[in-house]
This record gives structure tokens, sequence and C-alpha cells, in this order.
């Protein structure tokens, strides 16, 4: 047993209430569309999101049903964005399972990822809570408003600043992790300063999460990450370990020609990647990643002690181990 | 003024701020964003279902600022669906006014699209009102089923029966019109019989006013409509036109080539559509649009009677004349 599958087993019986919760809700005659939802959340990985989504809303007593809906909520929203991102970037795969996109017509996958968009907030609202509706409503406005400004600013042609890295992750990853354990609080009826520490942790644990991926888009190969190397630079976008190896080497002739989404041979993208290696760029963007996880654990201390979080404090520690 | 014009001539200035809340909520930063937006809420047409939400809104005395809110959120929530079915569709006007995806990448549409549900649920839960967004939660997943559904028979073959159509319909139109009626009423604390009166006035208005939509199809030339004759059956959808005609001329062969898929010539298209306008199929079809009018004012018998349930008497009543 991994070190995170028995952190996670704290919650791994809940989570699998959350899983029935994710396939529920499709109406009976929409055989096809069953089968793609059981397609999507059997290809599901880590649960990582909904169960830090269920370890905050146990602080306290809670209404076990709805903590299951609202960790369903958080997942269904991530797969969700996963399907229309996958079919925006044409991805093949996505956790070494093909993606819809690839048996599918473009339609059909746009409409799984509205009708998942469409579930997941009937299950946010299942809480009966507004603010946890809100919060849910904020957190996709913030998803896909950090998708469209990525596409609206490719003809940027920089390097990205440390401040728009942040917000570009931020967007990305750590506002629905910060969503899944706020919410998760208020939940339960935490007292406001604990559930502010649940936020930080998720915001903090994204962020690591996060320049985790970016340092792995580094070192995987197709068959582990299912996407190739550098898949990022590849696109035009510049991560951590670019960005500080743009520090030490300004100007690098292939960091401009990716920032300015010129075509780049493939055997100058490898180039480049063992430049950055070499330069111990994914070691400093891990130690950055470090930082944040240090900074969810100390949020962490804001909150009574207990299993749950003795678990978080555990997973902030494999964040930034897994497969690296 | 038209006669429409001037039965929503009692919540024009309403509108107004409903349009301002549609055009807000985009981050000071997203300038590209905020100008599609401004171009979608531009585009808007006559505001049918917001102004129908506002009146049964208007039933007992409302927060205004919710009930803005909640009728943005309606139109909001119909605008997102039609970016992501004219995406779908390749369509290349929408009243009158170039599509966003005959200017803009699929990735930009399918993101735009996302990013107006985002804001049309942030904009139902700023009613405060977990009922409401659970109803718009629902309507959005009735939407969204019904199309999945549709793509998914496309190998069905066969005229629709006429609770398939029925169906159809409903998932298409008359489920958004029902919510934005029904939670107007929720939301101004209606007694739950009126609230039920509201809805079922939406649902038949809806109705209706798809069916009329369906023979309009059969009536305009792509000047008036924005697109061309017999778009629906050109796309193997047999609506109720052509479902009396069925009945008329059972097994014809272009209807049933039409509705197996196949591609048919122009010239086969606009003789079919000429039998069925000789057949009388489109003034029977208007008659069972009449039938849902009348239905619609029978439901608001049971509200009391005010200046709102008068426009609302004249608005059905314009349903089944409008460019006819």
């Amino acid at each position: 047993m991994s070190q995170a599958t028995e952190l996670l087993s704290l919650v791994s019986e809940e989570i699998s209430h959350v899983e029935a919760k994710m396939r529920d809700g499709v109406s009976e005659q929409y055989t096809d569309l069953q089968a793609v939802v059981d397609y999507l959340v059997g290809a599901g990985g880590k649960r990582l999101r909904p169960a830090l989504t269920l370890m905050a809303a146990n602080f306290y007593p809670v209404d076990k049903e709805k903590s299951y809906a609202l960790a369903a909520s958080v997942e269904l929203l991530h797969t969700a964005t996963l399907v229309h991102d996958d079919l925006i970037d044409n991805a093949l795969f996505r956790r070494g399972m093909p993606t819809l996109n690839t048996s599918w017509t473009p339609a059909a996958t746009i409409l799984t990822g509205d009708f998942l968009f469409a579930r997941s907030a009937q299950l946010a609202a299942e809480t009966d809570n507004v603010r946890i509706v809100n919060i849910f409503a904020q957190t996709l406005m913030t998803i896909v408003g950090g998708e469209l400004h990525q596409l609206f600013n490719s003809g940027h042609g920089q390097v990205p600043t440390e401040a728009e890295y942040h917000q570009r992750i931020y967007a990305k990853t750590a506002s629905l992790f910060a969503a899944g354990t706020e919410t998760g609080g208020i939940l339960c009826g935490a007292p406001e300063s604990e559930t502010e520490a649940l936020r930080d942790y998720g915001h903090d644990l994204g962020i690591a999460f996060q320049i985790v991926d970016d340092i792995l888009d580094f070192q995987g190969d197709e068959q582990t990450i299912g996407k190739p190397v550098a898949n990022d630079l590849r696109q035009g976008i510049a991560t951590l370990p670019v960005m500080l190896f743009n520090q030490k080497e300004p100007n690098h002739p292939t960091v401009l020609k990716a920032v300015r989404r010129e075509p780049i041979p493939n055997e100058e993208i490898q180039a480049l990647v063992r430049e950055i290696r070499a330069a111990c760029c994914l070691e400093a963007s891990l130690a950055e990643a470090r930082r944040f996880t240090n900074r969810a654990q100390a949020a962490l201390d804001r909150l009574p002690d207990n299993a749950y979080r003795q678990a978080m404090h555990g997973l902030a520690g494999y964040v930034v181990t897994r497969e690296l």
C-alpha cells in the first residue's frame, strides 16, 4: 500500500458513496450517456479533491449525504473541465485511458461536459447551502476565466512573471482544491477561522500540486503521464521550470520560440528539456512546491488535532513526493 | 410599436437592469472576454424569457436586485446553450448576426459557453434561495440531456411519436420558460398553488413557442430567421409539421430519407416543404400551438389579476402570431 493510499484510506469507504453519487442522476432512458458517465467515473485517479473535501467536512459532525454530494460535486466539476480541455487540446490519453474526444464527436463531447457541469451544480445545491453554491459558481468562473485568459494571451510572447504564473495555477488547480476544503468546513459548521484555515490549506496544497504537475511534465514519459514530455512548452506555455531556467539563461532561443508559439522541431525541445534538467531547475521548482506544502501544513495548526488533520498533513507531504 | 413590444414595455426598465447584470461579472483584466459577452448580450432578441421571469417575480413584493439576477441567470443560461449549439451545428447566423463560432476558434467558443454557464449559476445563487438554484441546475440537466438524447438517437430512423416530440421540445424550450416563471413565483414568495400556476403557464407557453419556431422553420427564409428553410429536417429532425404530414401521407420517401439522415438534394427538400405547406400541416401545427397558449392563459386564471397577469395573457396570444 502506497503512502497516499494509506492516508486516503481514512475516507475510502466514504469515497465509494461519492462515486455512487457521481454515477447517479442520469435519466434511465439515457443509456448511452450513463455508459459515458460510468467510463469517466471509472477512469478517475486518486480522488484527491473529493478526499480532501470529505476530510474537511469531517472536522465536525456533518450530514453524510450532503458531504458525499459536495465531494461528488467537486470531482464532477473537475471531470467536466477535463472533458472540455481534452477536446480543446486534442488530447488522446488521460490517466492512461483514451479520452472521450478520441472516440466521440466534438458535439457529444461538448454536451457531455455541459451535462457534468449541470450535474455538478445540482450536487452542490443538494447541500442546501447557498454560500457553498456561490463558492462553487465562483470557482467555475475562475477556472474557465483562467483558461480563456490563457487562450487570449497566446500572443503575449513572453515568459510569464511569477505573479502571472501563480494566477494561472490558482485558476487552473488551486481554486478547486481551496473550494473543496473551504466548503467542507462550511458544511460541517466549522468556526469561521477554521474554515479559513481549511481554505488556506487547500489553496497552498493546490499550488504545490500544480507546480509538481509542471515538474512532472519535464520528467515523465508518455507511458507514465499520458502525454508527451514538455507538453506545455510545446503549446507555448512556460511553467515554473522554464521560468527559473529563464532567470539563469535569459533569452534562450528555444524558450523565446516556444512562448512566441513558433513551431519547434522535437529534437530542439528535447535538447532544451535536457538543459533545463541540467540547470537543476526541476529541483528548484520542487523547493518552491515544498514551500507551499509547508505553508499548507502550517495552516493545519489552526485546526483541532484529529485523524483527518493528520492525514491532511501527510497528504501535503505526499504531493511533493508523488512519482518524483 | 408592435404588440409584443407594448406588452413587454411593462418590464422594459427592469430589463435594462437585467442586461447590466448579464454584462457584469467579467474580471477587469479579461477585456477580450468582456467584448464577447457584450457582443452576445447586444445580439439578444426580445428577452421574452427574462421578461416572463420578471413578470412572475412581480406578483408579490420582491427584492429587485434578486429578481434582476434571476432573470439575467435565465437569459445567460439560454445564451450559453446557444453558444454551444451554434458551434455544434456550425450555424453561421443567430438573430441575423454572425455567430461566435464563425470568427472564433472552437476552443474559445467552448470556453465562452462554459463561462456563461458559470456566470449564470452565480447569478442564480445571488437569489440566496437553494430551491431556485436546484431548479436552475435541474433545468440545465434537462436541456443538455435532451440534446444528448437527440444526438444518440440519430440512428432511430423514424418519425417521432407525439410523446417523443413533446419530450424534446420540453427539454429544448419549455423547461427554461417553466423554470423562469416558477422561480419568479418562488422568489416573490407566491403561495405554492400560484407558483405552480406560474410554472404551468411557462411550460405551456414554452411548448407553444417551440411549435411556432418549428412552423417558422418551414416558412421563413434565410434573411428572416437566420437559417435555411427546413433546417431541422435537413439535420434529420422531424418536427410537428412533418409528423402531421406523415399522418396524412405515411412513408413519404423524402421524409424517410430525412429521418434516416440520408443526404437529400436541396430541390427534393424544397419539394417536400411545398407538399407539407399544401397539405395544411402548418395550419394544423398552429392549431396545436394555440391549444397550448389557451392552456397557458387558463393557468393565469389561478393567479391574482394585475397588470403582469394581463401582459402575460397578451404575450401568450403574441407567441402564436409572431411573424406568421
